[in-house]
């Protein structure tokens, strides 16, 4: 964080006491409303996704000075599914820098499906990081002696992202690696264009595991809150990503996070964010706060219904959008409650 | 512009006095560097834009208060072609509202050549407005009670952005309408799905009028500042477009703005952009400045050779991107130069 | 009919005299079969069809040497539609010549909509006659002096075929003029690749004609025999096609007559077919029969339920599939009873 | 045979002694223009292909009463490589029936590459069993008590065809297998739709095994005679194909047989007909010849030009196509000599 962003937080905690609608009264507001909602379907690809609470629900933000607001199920572990991978994009870049993982996927968002078998008629590359193409590609990309070595390199990122040691689901990593023929379908795809190396059934693995990480809600906040304090967890202090890179994974995360809605997203929300199949969502307000929404029952498109719909509300209400230039409806800074923990 | 914006902008003017470097000095150095570019070709396919000087060259940057600086062929008129499209988008916004307008245009980026008859499998809608159908599709929408009431409302439009009354090139017009097979064949696609009515033929020649309009690289520059001010032109304070629609053109701009670079445009540049067959590109850095370049000689996806290069310097040297969170290498606000001319 | 051939059908009518099973019985077993299949719907997409009754049915077969068998609605008129395609197509290759005409059109199969706007990507070319692209473009080749006299010229090709003066619909005919958009978006679009000249849209006039003429199932199966009699009409013996052009007829009917459909029939029906959207088949077995069948209720793909049907069973139980190596489950030649009809 | 082709094929035999240009003769003809003709590339994809000699050249008729006529390189042997797949196809059918075949591999044209990654969106299927994908589930349809058994009942099946013991080339097995990559890429794909069993990975060996095998020009010549006589080999009297199925697979090879040309060749030669990235091509004319010609360059499309080249001009000059109805430039019959070795 630099100077004036900390200052711009600090003037923010000055007018906290004077605020009439903490944001932790909001949120909690946004909740009940939410929890009335019971549209879509839990997923059920692989069985222990399957047995998912339907009735979760859990929202946590975390500004960028570290400051937590929360309610509902913020302490349910599930696997994070493909919110892992812009993060995992983020460790690629570090390995090889920008010209280098490019060379491997692009960043064009696609209209095709998130497991689509196809790749860039031109450059043969996956279409982006987000895609389960590209997302091979990056996790090919992961660097290390061996196996041990780069799945260990691997969960020490997340590490420095959460903020503790993060652990993989084995039953889910299990179920990934039995039912995973379409990725395989896609690693032999992109061997036969030597997008990815010899070396391309282990990254398989290492993408397996990379899904099954168990996080929190709150873990998803606090990683949004990672990137939106220019890669540093502003609770440990610890930087996560390469600074000059933050700005990489947002891009692409407003461009290509949320599946076949990325563009509606982009246009209507716009926040940079990632969903996974398991019903979690991080969105980050640059400079500002991490957002994590958890929630199984998943719209047609796979994007968790309610973390949609509490994305969206908090977008509009405060003028979150990346673009805005009118005035909010509400003011965020007035809402910010130090009562947060941190 | 807000007072909190206002008050930014008055620093950096007050931080000028001292600057070492003023942004005029800048852009000449990146001005003298471009005119060794010769790469690229100018668009040929009506014959009036093949009549274009190819060396023509002119940078603009207008602020949200309003100061210019340019260099080079500022004062050269063309035809505003598709840099014309966002625009009319944000007319159609405030002739009809989001929900109405998004029943017949999308706002998702395509793999698809901007020329493409192609149309969204599941609801029938163009893409989004930047493509050709979804222009036509937009100017369909454009209110009045006939034809040349519709299109004075258009040029009066335009007119608010650049702050002068604006004119349609003859020649270019007429020699859209002759050649436009492909854009009548997109007109009856849409008619014969419903997306646009049976004014339609008539809605193609307010198309063709719009891409006619002639325009300076001042007149992108300026229009560029208007978004960049919340809707308002920084010079003569009118109001070109509603507040509430600005961050919608600029989501669009960055998603689809440039043609099929549009992925890496939003990843590397990270501007709201646009750019057209003739030479122009306008991009917006929200809240701060307008950017205007034209250059008629264009790469393989259409945009000005120059002017992407020009944007691309002036993103990374300043931290101009969308997303940036690091320390840009130079301070813009150090070369902003009170001698701008307002 | 060369000389062998007619040795063979003189054959088939001696043997005609000891047949237990007269055809025309064999047909009236079939259609009354037929008529308890009330699955499909009748084409709507104009108003003249939806006004066909959708229990019309006829089935007739015409002999390469002019017998005819038929039972049913075999004198009821109904617009051609589609039917008219591979016809069309005859007469631009007697206009042009093969190589000219497929410089215009081509002869691939297409997974894509008969109505698709698509053109081959390389070609520019539309892929067959058989798609609405491919027919019209094939209506433009037709040679004349003026409109009046190529509409005639048209006229007079289908009246050597079904051996009298033939008639447009004129209902049909503005009915399909005012919908066309589509097509008229297929027009353009060609028109932008010169694939069409500027007289496109009077070529469009004539393929909104050609769909409307008026015929009967007698005329379908009148108008299959005499390609199975080499072009030449077996009744008037009058000839409707330079026999050069007979097998390409034949060729592009068996491999994209049946719209989505048309793999599957020419693996398992192996008859060169057209169907039309107003419920007519037309199938041909070559150098033997013509059959016509009638019923407007169509199947998800276009193709008459009942047409369909019964072409297959008269392929399978008289084994005339085109690659038919094995022994027909019937001897077709017993079954033809010399009082066929001259 | 059925007794009337063994009549027709006696008749021309009689007619032999009167022939001023035996059929021997016009084929050294052919071969000698052939010779002249360097165009197109030896196939690399495998080293195993690129060592073949560019100029091996020949061609062989082989009658549906078992005379041979040939020329040129006809006992020079090559990797089978799809021309393989409509025999693959026919055991298949053998092994299950028509309808669970159909279940598991269309039997559409399509103009995706051989080796697209792309199945029937509706269906799950793969095309047609000519492209890779369709080939790999036929392979993994083919019946045996384990992976021994059903290779040594393939083997025996081609073993009909060609009247000889066969062999499967090993260094090519050896390459096929390790450059497979794409060919994984389309099992795993196909394993996830169901399209494949458990078993898949042994049936992709099963497919590396039939690409493999070695044949001669005159062995494709044989295999083409054993369709054309019904599914029974003319030489040795051996029935290779229940006859029932020989219809499908001609089809499948009129329509699918040439890769990217099948429509074409469909239309111009007209002939059931399968090439081979090796440079091999079998022909069928249903009930008379089979045609197989050798020449390892490769057009654009992957089909040996000179081979190509050979099959056009004997359908041209002796009215072989399927649905010829005019008077052929000169008559077969007279050419067959008598000379030709049983």
């Amino acid at each position: 964080m630099n100077i004036e962003q900390s200052d711009e937080i600090d003037l923010l905690l000055g007018r906290m006491k004077a605020a009439t609608a903490p944001l932790r009264t909001t949120l909690r507001e946004i909740h009940d409303r939410g929890r009335g909602d019971h549209r879509g379907e839990v997923a059920t690809y692989i069985p222990e996704l399957a047995k998912a609470n339907p009735d979760w629900f859990g929202i946590c933000i975390v500004t960028a000075k570290g400051d937590i607001f929360e309610v509902g199920d913020v302490q349910q572990t599930f696997s994070i599914q493909s919110v892992s991978k812009p993060f995992l994009f983020g460790l690629a870049l570090e390995d090889h820098g920008l010209d280098a993982v490019l060379r491997k996927v692009g960043v064009e968002p696609t209209g095709e499906a998130f497991n689509a078998i196809v790749l860039d008629e031109v450059s043969n590359r996956p279409f982006n990081p987000m895609v389960n193409a590209g997302a091979i590609a990056t996790a090919d990309l992961i660097a290390g002696t061996d196996y041990p070595d780069r799945l260990s390199r691997m969960l020490a990122m997340f590490g420095r992202y959460v903020g503790r040691e993060v652990h993989v689901d084995n039953k889910v990593f299990l179920s990934e690696r039995i039912t995973g023929h379409r990725n395989r379908a896609i690693g032999h795809l992109m061997r036969n264009f030597g997008m990815v190396g010899d070396r391309f059934e282990e990254s398989l693995e290492l993408y397996f595991q990379q899904c099954s990480l168990l996080v929190t809600c709150r873990d998803l906040a606090m990683m949004g809150a990672t990137l939106a304090n220019g890669g540093v967890n502003p609770q440990t202090r610890e930087r996560a990503l390469d600074a000059r890179y933050v700005k990489y994974l947002q891009s692409v995360m407003l461009s290509c996070g949320m599946y076949d809605s990325a563009g509606e997203w982009a246009f209507r929300v716009g926040l940079p964010a990632k969903s996974g199949v398991s019903g979690g969502i991080v969105a980050v307000v640059p400079g500002k706060l991490g957002i994590g929404v958890f929630s199984p029952r998943l719209d047609s498109r796979g994007n968790s219904v309610r973390g949609v719909a509490v994305c969206t509300e908090l977008s509009e209400r405060f003028g979150l959008h990346a673009f805005e230039s009118g005035v909010p409806l509400e003011s965020l800074e007035q809402q910010l409650d130090h009562r947060g923990r941190r």
